[in-house]
């Protein structure tokens, strides 16, 4: 089961330039900072109470946040929901006929476990589950 | 200031399409049903811990919500921020340049108080800030 909105990921041109919206202006922590690689984006990840919002700034234009805001500019790119077993979730999810696009958990931000729902099975929505580190 | 991340907006073409999904898949539980005539929506609204999924579905195509169906399909249409003082924070919003949709807070569902931020002075991101009801 999904327990609450763990974050929503925005797709931003330059990550400066939005945190200085969301951390002045909303008054949102700054929590962490990391780029991953094999996803192509530096995110930001800021604290809202038990949720979080996360920022993504694409490391080329080729890399799928790039390919978004190609596309789209930019905006909200996915919600993401928390959940406390992602095995179980994903199968429970694949089992009800969603279409995956990570067909195991990977390793999201911040030590968590995700995965992405595709959105042609989730009403257009680009929909991650993840599974907080426990350390 | 923000407490959390109220809920994520939804446009949707067919809400009991989207009703399957997020109630039957993502197992969030309905908690209200809506017709906002002044805002051209008919709305369904789900409780997931303290946050909630907005299911938005347009009375017309000559609506908001209609428009953002036509211009860029379904999915997510807006985020919301919870605030305990509507009046002071989006005062304190446009005292910082931020450019607002609506100068003062007007009724939302279920008896909020909300008001929008012009996605042109948030990176893109049509923002809402909301006052839940206090009765």
């Amino acid at each position: 089961m999904f327990e609450r909105i763990d974050h929503i990921g925005v797709a931003v041109e330059d990550l400066d330039a939005a945190l200085a919206l969301y951390e002045r202006d909303f008054a949102i922590e700054l929590a962490h900072r990391e780029t991953i690689e094999s996803q192509g984006v530096e995110a930001l990840l800021l604290d809202l109470g038990e949720n979080h919002v996360e920022l993504l700034a694409p490391l080329g234009e080729d890399t799928p946040v790039g390919r978004f805001l190609v596309k789209r500019g930019p905006g909200i790119h996915h919600v993401a929901y928390q959940t406390a077993d992602i095995v179980a979730e994903l199968a429970r999810l694949k089992a009800a006929g969603l279409t995956v696009i990570d067909e195991q958990p990977r390793r999201g931000v911040r030590n968590s476990r995700v995965a992405f729902l595709h959105p042609s099975s989730t009403g257009g929505v680009l929909t991650e589950i993840t599974e907080p580190s426990h350390s």
